[in-house]
């Protein structure tokens, strides 16, 4: 038997990532992986021996990923309410990384409820964002940063759901709502919470 | 030739949407649906061509259901603000047939990226939820019964946003977001655009 040409998971992935954004999920398959990354099927399965693997890896890197970049601007925001307005915005369409990015989390999105392991990984990915947005208001409230009437969880909660919701529309329903649609609404919403603008023009010129 | 067994086009759908709540849109298929639907190949055919047909017609009667369901709250709701908590309610998993309902437009949604067919009805269904609340926003500004803040437009943006991914997340993570949490979120979100909470015991109890 021919040894299958080395490759590496990372690069496996990335083919994964090119096959969902030109051709849907509907496309992805260990065959239709290989082909994009050019190498033979038993290279894809050297790394992973189903499609749901495939699927479970990539979903996985993205989170890995968002959360590193998540760090990052913990790290560089000046105040609670302009790591909020970072964090949400990096969930947005707003270039074309991102837009690929959403696309795969949509159909891994979409495919979650017929797969418990998936549905783990959102479900794990879903309540550590409530939670950094949550644990953020709550330091907006103690420092003064907040409007009287922010509860925390709450309205993370429907932070996090206005975050999802626009990136979606402006995924699917393109010519109804622009990406430079959905930060100006993001941001609306936000200055409810979170009327103290004056640090924000350090995070995204808006 | 036998000819196909006589089946009405509406069961066909409704076989359809069993098939995805059960076991996802991956499992539909021409013949997936005769077989759930009891008949034969051939009489689905009869009815839609192909696979995408089927789909087009099973979310095209998603869109009109929905319509009917809203012409209907707008004959009864007593003020502009109560139709508008009224009619984002009905897009969020209250009960186990809108939960099915979201689980068949989560599917066609996560699709319509690659099918212009789809995204074509999803912007327009888009367009058309956000116009209805829009206009309703602006018929509470000029009744005064809307924060002086509120921009119908800009809001009504951001609060089918908010509806959206609301559901979104209490499908796909409903260990993290119960049913009732989405509305308690959504009625916290419309209580900062329409204070006036007066009517609205008579549209859902909240």
């Amino acid at each position: 038997m021919p040894r299958p040409a080395t490759t590496s998971a990372d690069a496996l992935l990335d083919a994964l990532v090119d096959v969902v954004v030109d051709r849907g999920l509907d496309a992805v398959s260990v065959r239709t992986v290989a082909t994009a990354a050019g190498v033979s099927i038993g290279a894809v399965q050297y790394h992973f021996a189903t499609k749901d693997e495939l699927l479970l890896a990539a979903y996985r890197r993205t989170i890995d990923q968002f959360t590193a970049r998540a760090l990052t601007l913990a790290d560089h925001a000046p105040t609670p309410g302009a790591y909020i307005r970072a964090l949400l915005a990096e969930l947005l369409p707003l270039d074309d990384a991102r837009d690929a990015e959403l696309r795969v989390a949509l159909a891994f999105t979409a495919r979650s409820p017929h797969s418990p392991r998936l549905a783990g990984l959102y479900t794990a990915g879903y309540q550590a964002l409530v939670s950094a947005v949550a644990h953020a208001l709550d330091q907006a409230v103690r420092s003064g940063d907040a409007a009287a009437d922010v509860d925390p969880h709450r309205d993370a909660i429907t932070a996090v759901a206005v975050t999802d919701g626009l990136a979606w529309h402006a995924l699917c329903a393109p010519d109804a709502l622009t990406r430079d649609d959905t930060l100006t609404a993001l941001h609306a919403h936000l200055d409810r919470l979170l009327p103290n603008r004056g640090d924000s023009n350090t995070t995204d010129g808006h």
